[in-house]
C-alpha cells in the first residue's frame, strides 16, 4: 500500500465528513443573522437534535420555543426552551403524530415579524407526519400503492394529499410567518419536495393527477379519502426561504479543499453518480490511469449514491465496491488511488465507511490468492479489503448526505 | 432536438475523425523526416494500403521496395514499388503466410543506413504471420487454449513461439537495419505487443511461462512445438523506433480540439474507458447534470471501448447505449449533451457510427410511447433513436481507433 495516498486518503475524508456535519451546516446560515421578531423552531430528521441544538446556541434569546423530533435514541441532551420527541422511523408512529400536533400548535397564529426555522434532516417523512385519514387506511393504500407498480412520484402525488404537513401545506400553516428552511440532503440532487415529501416547498403535482393516478390503479379508497385527493397543494409559497446547507454537494466541495490543501487540484466530476457501483469503480479507475504519471497532482471527485447489483452473499457495500472494483484498473500504477465512503460512516451492512484502493492493491490480494471478479461477483469487498487494510472506518459520524468517491494523483 | 448541439456534435465527431485517419497518422510521423539510406515499406492490418499509399508519397525516391498485407477487397489501387496482397482475417490463409514470406524476403540482408518502415494497424496479427508449426496444429492448439480457458496474455505467451515474426522476432529479423513503427492502434491503452502480437516489440513473456501455461492447462503438442515453446523471443530491441501514430489518444485530443474550436473548453476524462456502455452513460450524464446551468460552455471527453451485456434481441451498438442511457440522467436539461461514436464508423451490427441524446430525448421519446428503460433492457438503442434523429451517421470512415464519448455543455 502507498502509506502517502492512504494518509491523504484518510485526512480528505475526515475533512469532507467535519464540513457536512449537521452543526457546520446550520452555522452557515445561522452565522451573523437577525430576525425581525421571534424565532420558532421545528426540527425533524434523523440529524434533528443536532440541528437543533447548534441551532439554539446560534440564536440565544432570538429563540422563543421549538419542537424537536428525531429517531429512538436520538436525543443527547436538553434543548433551551424546545421540546425533545423521539419518535418512529422508518415507520411513523403515535409519537411523530404526537410531535408533529405540538409542532402546529407552536407555529399557530403568528405573526408576520415572526420566523419560523425549520430544520429538516433525512427521515423526516416518517417522524414529521399528519395524516388526514386514519392510520390503518393510510397503510392500506401505501401498500395498494406498492402493488401496484406506481413509481415514487406518482406515491408522493397521493400521500401529499393525505397529510396536513406535506407538500407544502405546512409552510401554509406557519403564515404570515416567514419559514426559514435548513436541509440536510440525502437525496441525490436535493429535490425539495422529495425530502421529507417537502413540507415547506410548493408542490407541482396536481389533484388531476392524484385522481387520475388514483383511478388508473384501481385504487380502493374512502369517501373521505377521495374526497382529500381532490383538494389541491400550494403551488406558490410567497413566506419560505429554503437553504440545502448539508448535501452531497458540500461534501464534495469539502473534499475538493482538502485535496487543494494536500497539493492535489481538484476536479469535480460529478455530485449526482447514481450508476452501478461496480462500473463507476471500474470508470474512476480508467480516469486514473489516463491522468497518472502525467507530472501534476490532481483528485478527480464524484459525489452522488451508486447501487450494487446483489448477486453474491458476502459481505460489502458500495463504497467498498467502488474502490475494489477501481482496484483492477489501477492494478501496478504508482502514485494512484481510488477511494470512497458514505458521509454517516456505513456502507452496506458493515463497520466500514468505505473502501480504498491504490497501484499495489491487486498484487496484495492476489498474493493472498483472492481474484477480485470472484471477490465482486459474491459482493464480499468487505472481507478481500479487511485482508490489506484497504477499509476506511469512521464510526457513525452524525450526518448523512450521500457519499463521495476520489481518485487521487500524486502526478 | 436541440439543434446548435446537434450541429456541434456532427462537427466534432467529424473533425476527430478526420484526425485519426490511416493517412494522417503517417503523415504526422513521416513529414519532413530524413533516412540515412534506403527505405523498405512493409504494412500489415486492415488500414495497411492506405497509409501504405500515404507513406509512398511522403517518401518518394527514399522507397525503395514494399509489401503491403490487407484484408481482401481492401486495396484501392497500385501503390509504386510495392507488391499489394490481399489476405484472411480475422483467421490467416494461404495468403496471409504467401504476403509475410515476401515481406521477409524483403527485409533479408539489408545494412545499417537501411531502414524498414513497419506499418501497423487492426488486423495486423492474422495478416501477417509466418507460424512454425503445421496450420492444422496452430489451430489445434489455439483450439485448446480457448478451451482450457487460457485469458489472452497466457495465449499470447504461447502463440508468439510458435510464430517467426511476432514478440519481437520480426525486428531481429530486420536487423542490422532499423525499424520505424508507425502504429494505428485499435487497442486500448495501446499494448505494442498486443498489436499484431508485437513483430517489432520486446516480448516480456518467458519460455519458462509459455511451458510453465502448456503443463498447467495440459497442452497435447508435438515434439517440434514443445521445441518451440522452450525458443526464448528477444527481451531488447535495440534498432526499433515506435510511434503510435493513430489511437483513442488522437482520437480525444481531435475532439478536445475541435470542442475548443466550437467555444467548450475541453476536459479529458480518459481514455480508456472500458465499463459497461449503459453504465458509463449514466455517468456521462452524471457528469452534465453536475456541469450544466454553470454559465461555462464545457466539453467532457472520454475515449476507449466499453462494453454492452447483451440481454435482449433489439438492434444497436455500445455508443448508441451510452447516448440512450445518457438520455435519462440529463432527461429536461437544457443545453447539454451527450453522444457516442466509434471511430470505424460502424456501431455494432448497424449502419451507425454511434448515438447522439440532449435534454429532449426522453420527452421525445416519451411522446411516442417508448419506454428507455424497455428499450436498453432490448438492447435495441438503434431503433428508438432511428425515430428520433438521434443515430450518428458516417459510413465506413477508413480507420479505427475505438470510440471517443462526448458530454457538451453550452454553459
Amino acid at each position: 500500500m502507498n502509506q502517502t495516498l492512504r494518509r491523504d486518503a484518510d485526512a480528505i475524508v475526515s475533512a469532507a465528513i467535519s464540513a457536512v456535519q449537521p452543526d457546520a451546516a446550520v452555522i452557515r446560515v445561522l452565522k451573523g443573522r437577525r430576525f425581525p421578531g421571534r424565532v420558532l423552531l421545528v426540527a425533524a430528521g434523523k440529524a434533528a437534535w443536532q440541528m437543533a441544538k447548534t441551532a439554539a446556541d446560534c440564536l440565544g434569546d432570538w429563540l422563543d420555543r421549538g419542537v424537536v423530533i428525531t429517531k429512538y435514541d436520538h436525543v443527547k441532551g436538553e434543548i433551551p426552551r424546545c421540546v425533545c420527541v423521539e419518535a418512529g422511523h422508518p415507520v411513523p408512529d403515535e409519537n411523530s403524530f404526537r410531535g408533529t400536533e405540538q409542532a402546529l400548535g407552536l407555529v399557530e397564529g403568528l405573526k408576520e415579524t415572526d420566523t419560523v426555522l425549520f430544520l429538516l434532516s433525512g427521515g423526516g417523512s416518517a417522524l414529521f407526519e399528519k395524516p388526514l385519514v386514519e392510520g390503518a387506511e393510510l397503510q392500506d393504500i401505501t401498500s395498494q400503492l406498492l402493488a401496484s407498480g406506481a413509481d415514487i412520484v406518482e406515491m408522493n402525488t397521493i400521500r401529499k394529499r393525505l397529510s396536513a404537513v406535506k407538500g407544502g401545506r405546512f409552510a401554509q400553516l406557519c403564515a404570515p410567518a416567514r419559514v426559514l428552511t435548513i436541509v440536510l440532503s440525502d437525496i441525490i440532487g436535493d429535490p425539495l419536495d422529495m425530502i421529507a415529501s417537502g413540507p415547506a416547498c410548493p408542490d407541482t403535482s396536481t389533484c388531476n393527477q392524484a385522481l387520475d393516478i388514483a383511478r388508473r390503479y384501481g385504487l380502493r379508497l374512502s369517501d373521505r379519502a377521495w374526497t382529500l385527493l381532490g383538494k389541491e397543494t400550494p403551488k406558490t409559497l410567497d413566506n419560505v426561504t429554503t437553504f440545502v446547507s448539508g448535501s452531497v454537494k458540500e461534501l464534495c466541495a469539502a473534499a475538493g479543499k482538502a485535496c487543494e490543501h494536500l497539493g492535489y487540484e481538484p476536479v469535480l466530476l460529478t455530485d449526482c453518480l447514481c450508476c452501478q457501483a461496480r462500473e463507476a469503480g471500474s470508470m474512476l479507475a480508467s480516469v486514473a490511469k489516463t491522468h497518472a504519471g502525467g507530472g501534476r497532482a490532481k483528485a478527480f471527485i464524484a459525489g452522488g449514491e451508486t447501487v450494487v447489483r446483489l448477486i453474491g452473499k458476502g459481505l460489502g457495500g458500495r463504497n467498498q465496491e467502488i474502490a475494489l472494483a477501481a482496484a483492477v484498473g489501477i492494478d501496478g500504477l504508482a502514485d494512484a488511488a481510488v477511494f470512497s465512503v458514505g458521509s454517516d460512516g456505513t456502507d452496506g451492512p458493515t463497520d466500514a465507511a468505505g473502501g480504498y484502493a491504490d497501484g499495489d492493491t491487486a498484487a496484495q490480494l492476489r498474493s493472498r490468492g483472492i481474484a477480485i471478479d470472484a471477490v465482486l461477483k459474491d459482493n464480499d469487498a468487505y472481507h478481500a479489503l479487511e485482508k490489506i487494510g484497504g477499509l476506511i472506518i469512521t464510526g457513525a459520524t452524525g450526518t448523512n448526505v450521500n457519499d463521495v468517491a476520489v481518485v487521487l494523483i500524486r502526478g
